[in-house]
């Protein structure tokens, strides 16, 4: 967005090369907005504004930029230019851009690192996708206890100058063991003499680089935490993870949440860059069983094909209810698999849950058969579509949308407890799969209930 | 889950009135998992067990309790109690529970309160709800620009006990408009003598009290911030924000999505708090307006009554054919809301997105149209169900499939860009809502192919 409104005026200023006018346009921005900037400019002038920037601020940028552009403009970088940001960057920032890189373009790229960066890099690539070890900022500094705060202040003035936060400082032992993490506050309000050990507490989290990031966005938001240690199985200190990756990863995990809730395997990427033939896949999966399992309903309603034939009239409800129950169950279910994605409920509340979901589902239940009777009732003064009997057809409707909502919301309520209770995910339980398990058994409901209200009158 | 753990052992211990066993096991533990403990032990015990805590840990403690639990606590403290943990709280830990607790209970704890914490915690409290004002914490340390660093670090020692974070510090001129934000780092790793001046840059980006969380939510994300400064229209500083309560905000814009897209309005409140009535009332309203749409296809199956006598074999594909178009229209507006959620796709994008929903639609369409087909074809050779012309009726109903799904798919991702463009929440496009519409037009499609397919045969 910023980027179309300052995007013409730089790409003027590209074209008369007035160069120093753009470096000082961005010398007042943050690296995010240069990210976007760029990222909106012309393939072919994003790499000659990138070349612009002071060193320390192109490392800063470069984070900001889609796999995209930071290939092509890492392409068109020198080596030895690309070599120094590559050195410069944040282990964890490096790590997020390499993961997203063509294997050859990040086996090329390991070759311009130092041979310590390199051996950052290639272990935080070795831990699995989707793990607290692709997070990891191995940038931080440790002090000991025996040391004064005075010493610890000293080290840091010395030594402070790459770490990526300074907002926690952990004490370690001689083996690399981590004791306690210690906000800066704690030092920094106390005299200079106070040994590091009289601050430290032994109370901290810690996580495993192999831990989920899952794990990490609930050990974050349980103990509103900025940053937390990553140790290894020996309890050593192996870098740290910042909370405001886990905006991203929360993001994540809504999204594919969401996906699924809406009846389709998660997308993994953006949808714009998504593939056509693997998005069709991602979707057909589902698509394929739902309309097996749907296919149900023409066997169900192959039994009562005689019934039909007699009241053609019936057949016309039939969207009409089955839907019903298949938006209350949608909505039963959406409010479970939500909650408990929140630790809202757990398993053991499924009998109050089951509870209020029948008083719901009567009660909307009633207000929909209501209305339903209702339309029908006052239909009929005006057209003779339903035939005689139409108050009893009427009856039959409501009572079978009563039924069916109510069978809706206890399906869609239940059915994600069930899932969780057998180790599967409960968004599995989408609102179309609960719409088409609501269909087939609704249609049963329905043209029972016609069957005991309409038999020996309409059929 | 953890109070469940060591619930029994606290038991035990109270009833043996074992009070310093108790404080001693508190003493190791993270505020976050006392907070558990309390919150798992039967009300009269919380009290009780909350009064043991020393002072510092009680007020971190209730931070972490739900609303009951703090009433319930608070209640039972002596006023004198009560007023030092109110008064030792962080602001923003404070407004959070005060929002919550009935206004009565409010009125009579904003009593306890010291002068200057009254007027901070009434400022606060007068924010609009959802507002950033509603999340900023008041304490935090400014600095002047004519000061050096080691003046900086000295009154951060007498004074940076109180505040509630020292990762940032803010420089603002004698009239307490901020300057810049600058962190710590910047301070503990240049000699004493530095001038704050020489450090600060003026780039910083900051909130108003009174914008919206989500827009708080928007700048952490794009500038991974750890903390914001919030101003007032004259830039004055007023407080800041922390990036830990954008993990709740984000979360709590996750859910309220998620339930639109299951067709109800948002909660609000988690699900096993909110009330029969009022849950019953936010599905009822969306579950009514999509009853009433759905009427419309008893009216569009009334005009094809006539042909549905001549060949009742065609309403038993209706459910299943109408099912196909709602799922895949569940889908992409599915995918279309996120997207936009997300910042993903534009308005601008549209064309781009129908031409991909097209070839998704016809490619989802024929795989279904194809079991479809097949599936009738196969039956056929064992049944009579279909009549003689079931090739005919297998060719109507895949037909009809493709162009169902094709509508579904086309329909499901336009809407939610739709609504964007006439400046309503996409998510209203829920999954209900894109079936209900796909099951009227759905029909239409149809019986308008059956009658092309079938004329002079079956009809």
């Amino acid at each position: 967005m910023l980027g179309n409104l300052i995007g013409p005026e730089i790409r003027e200023l590209i074209a008369n090369r007035n160069f120093s006018a753009i470096r000082q346009l961005f010398e007042e921005m943050p690296a995010a907005d240069v990210g976007e900037v760029i990222t909106d400019l012309p393939e072919e002038d994003q790499a000659v504004v990138f070349r612009l920037l002071p060193q320390d601020q192109a490392t800063e940028v470069l984070e900001y930029l889609g796999p995209e552009e930071q290939e092509h403009i890492i392409r068109n970088l020198g080596n030895e230019e690309a070599a120094r940001i590559l050195n410069d960057m944040y282990s964890d920032d490096r790590t997020a851009m390499l993961e997203e890189l063509p294997a050859a373009v990040v086996t090329q790229l390991l070759t311009l690192l130092s041979p310590t960066e390199q051996q950052i890099a290639r272990t935080l690539l070795g831990y699995p996708e989707g793990s607290v070890g692709r997070l990891m900022s191995t940038e931080l500094l440790t002090v000991r206890p025996t040391w004064t705060i005075g010493q610890v202040l000293d080290h840091i003035r010395i030594n402070g100058r790459d770490s990526e936060t300074l907002n926690v400082i952990y004490v370690t032992d001689d083996g690399g063991r981590l004791l306690d993490d210690v906000y800066i506050r704690e030092f920094l309000v106390r005299p200079l003499d106070t040994l590091v050990g009289e601050i430290h507490d032994n109370r901290f989290t810690a996580l495993r680089a192999t831990d989920s990031q899952e794990i990490a966005l609930n050990l974050f938001k349980k103990y509103d935490r900025n940053t937390l240690p990553v140790v290894d199985s020996g309890d050593r200190l192996l870098g740290i993870v910042t909370v405001d990756d886990m905006l991203h990863v929360q993001e994540e995990v809504a999204t594919e949440e969401i996906q699924k809730i809406g009846g389709m395997e998660a997308l993994d990427t953006p949808y714009m860059q998504t593939p056509l033939l693997q998005m069709i896949r991602k979707r057909a999966v589902w698509l394929i069983v739902l309309f097996v399992g749907e296919m149900f309903t023409a066997t169900a309603m192959g039994f009562f094909e005689h019934e039909l034939e007699k009241a053609v009239v019936l057949s016309l409800f039939i969207p009409l209810i089955i839907s019903s129950g298949g938006n209350s169950g949608s909505q039963a279910s959406t409010l479970i698999i939500r909650a408990l994605a929140l630790g809202e409920i757990t398993l053991r509340d499924w009998w109050k849950i089951m509870g209020k979901e029948i008083a719901a589902g009567f009660a909307l239940g009633g207000i929909l058969g209501a209305i339903g009777y209702t339309r029908i009732m006052v239909w009929s003064q005006f057209s003779p579509t339903y035939g005689p009997h139409y108050n009893l057809i009427a009856l039959a409707v409501a009572l079978a949308i009563v039924g069916v909502v109510l069978w809706g919301t206890l399906s869609g309520s239940m059915l994600p407890l069930i899932l969780r209770r057998l180790g599967l995910d409960p968004a599995t339980s989408s609102a179309p799969f609960v719409a088409t398990l609501v269909d087939v058994t609704g249609l049963i409901i329905y043209f029972s209930t016609a069957v005991l209200v309409l038999r020996g009158t309409v059929m």
